[in-house]
């Protein structure tokens, strides 16, 4: 059982927005069983929309469109399915019913008839009601393949593929089980990794497929098997994770399955009743956000001060002047100073600090572009490492921020 | 002249990672005058890239493959492109010479077998050396088409784009001129916007494309054009811009065209001389992310504190511990505390705050789901209003975020 997923519109082919719908897609899809066989973005242009689909109906049983259903001139899908299926457009009452609630709770402008037009739908269309917007999802029956085309907006698409479609789906179609197991690793490289665990990678049997996901200091193995024997896959993969998992111990951090490092480290730190504060320069709010991304990350995570200014680290954080001035901003001593000052004043008991400098530019130190200081704090001590993470502006950040999730990570560890 | 975009790997198609690679690629063919025809993702399976890579022969004038280069078992994208044309891999000296220079300079662990095997590229090849890792940059030419086959790594793919591909590729054609102007507005939903420009819109052009991108409470209004006449294309979109701005005046933010409000924000404090530093709660740093994306921020952005919890914003930020148990966390009272205090902490002229309840559950507060307040300050005065971003965690975040930086802009335009 395949699908595929085709997203329309040119914002996404000219590069004005990045096309996250299509990982959803493929996450949630590929969880209950189907395999994806592509992903297809196409322009705003009937004829090759036209195209997208009869080629994704002669390659899937399942074709998942998203976009273009809109209330302005620019989005076509509607009438476009209306002419691949030969089928015109009837107004549903309950869709233009929820249009009509929708704006006489939530928006102050007035309903006009771009509006009411949303609720215009294929006549061989079962509507799929949107809790979150106006335009409904459309579910298409065509010789035992599904079309079903859904808004582009994310949040409305993702709302309907939860509350609608997968329901819909595992009710239609019996699928194959399918299981993904991603070992997550830190501090060395794929090849490095690869060298290591290479004779137990020839020996995986034939329907176990694995791959290496590297990123920013991060490498993460994904084990994938698709099967109708559930029991065996399972069986099987945790035999092989038990037979890889002492070659890679030291580098080993969790088992991904939609949980990340940073998630991992939320619920360590939960479980041991323990509480962080951070201080960020160089990262900029970056490692708050990451924390701060998880739901429940109020009951570790205290706070955090971005000092950007050199003078916010001294008026706010309390680093000493002298420090600043002796050894600059981007410094073991600076670090250090934060760590412990942000881990005092949040009164938590990690304190985390990163002080460097992303570039493109030398700005306020002498440092190195790339140059990135990270300390981390306890009530008994507080230590830091210094690291290069090259020349790029974004991949500073990112590195940085890893990488002090890394160090807190070692350090809960320790206790 | 167009291009198709291919993206390699079974990991984007389970939606375990973004694929954000196709964007930056359709941004950046289309600045130089190359329309994407189509981006496709396909699995790590040499019947499917082989398919791919046909497909895009028909559709294409020049295919830009990305993914499937690495040194590991899991990536086939080498060999499959020499079957594709046909061809062998051979030994190149100058991608050996690099892989060992990176090995010696930056890793740790000794070269292997895996990593030399990196230097072998089809022979009819010629190569694009990739300066931030091992795995070299392809370009191939078959019947007046480029074939261009690069890492997945998205720094060492966009290096290769800016340094070699797009240069050799504006060597070899002739491009036509592409033009987009995106006016960004906020406050308005996209059919009134359509409603009110409707006469103006269905006056434009043939030329002239109009679409409409909403997004969390902002509308970008995108006109696009593709032409040999350069300057009649910039006159008609300056005349075109001329007529639609007094019908948008109230809503318009300014000219996005690769600046983002964020970086607007940025320009006109830093023109006006002015500093912010930002107290958020529920946004849990996604403010100080988003003011730190842009390089130089260090001019006006002090700092920030991310308050997480309720003790955090009595210790740290001074808010009165009777107003919290008065009016509750989430309430008008430590909103404006919370900005007036986090300005004067770190001596800026504007200070921002954002307290509210993200969700899922209710938190330390009695506030529903999707409430939160947002206060400025400046030396004279707080100010501070409240809304309902609704029941999504990561959407009343990033909505939260962008009604802060909203209400930033109108007050810096006040002076």
């Amino acid at each position: 059982m395949t699908a595929e997923i085709i997203t329309i519109g040119d914002e996404i082919l000219i590069g004005q927005i990045v096309d996250t719908n299509s990982a959803f897609l493929g996450k949630e899809l590929n969880k209950v069983g189907i395999s994806i066989y592509q992903i297809t973005s196409v322009q705003d242009d009937k004829n090759h929309i036209l195209k997208a689909l009869k080629e994704a109906e002669d390659n899937a049983d399942i074709i998942i469109v998203t976009g273009g259903l809109g209330p302005t001139k620019d989005d076509i899908t509607k009438h476009t399915i209306c002419e691949y299926f030969n089928d015109t457009l009837v107004e549903n009452k309950d869709v233009l019913a929820h249009i009509e609630h929708l704006f006489s709770t939530y928006i102050s402008t007035p309903i006009s008839d771009l509006n009411r037009r949303q609720a215009q739908v294929p006549s061989k269309a079962k509507v799929l009601m949107n809790q979150f917007g106006t335009a409904p999802g459309m579910w298409i029956e065509k010789n035992e393949k599904v079309f079903v085309s859904l808004p582009g907006v994310p949040y409305e698409m993702k709302g309907l593929i939860t509350n609608e479609v997968i329901p819909a789906l595992r009710k239609k179609f019996k699928f194959p089980y399918i299981k993904h197991r991603t070992l997550l690793t830190y501090g060395l490289g794929e090849s490095a990794i690869a060298n290591r665990i290479e004779a137990w990678e020839d020996a995986l049997p034939d329907f176990i497929k694995l791959a290496y996901l590297p990123n920013l200091g991060r490498v993460r193995l994904r084990l994938s098997g698709i099967t109708l024997d559930k029991a065996m896959l399972d069986a099987e993969l945790e035999k092989q994770i038990a037979l890889v998992l002492p070659q890679i111990e030291d580098i080993f951090v969790g088992f991904e399955e939609d949980i990340s490092l940073e998630a991992i480290v939320g619920k360590q730190l939960t479980e041991l009743g323990k509480t962080i504060a951070v201080a960020e320069s160089c990262t900029g709010g970056q490692f708050a956000k990451a924390i701060t991304a998880n739901a429940g990350a109020s009951k570790y995570f205290k706070g955090s001060i971005v000092s950007y200014a050199t003078e916010s680290k001294v008026n706010i954080l309390d680093v000493p002047k002298k420090d600043i001035e002796s050894y600059s901003v981007v410094s073991k001593e600076v670090a250090e100073a934060m760590a412990d000052h942000v881990r005092k004043m949040f009164n938590s008991d990690y304190g985390i600090s990163t002080t460097g400098n992303a570039g493109p530019s030398k700005g306020d130190s002498d440092a190195e572009v790339g140059t990135v200081w990270i300390a981390v704090a306890n009530e008994d001590k507080v230590y830091s490492e210094v690291f290069n993470f090259g020349n790029h502006r974004d991949k500073v950040i990112m590195k940085a921020t890893n990488k002090a999730f890394e160090m807190l990570q070692k350090e809960i560890l320790k206790k």
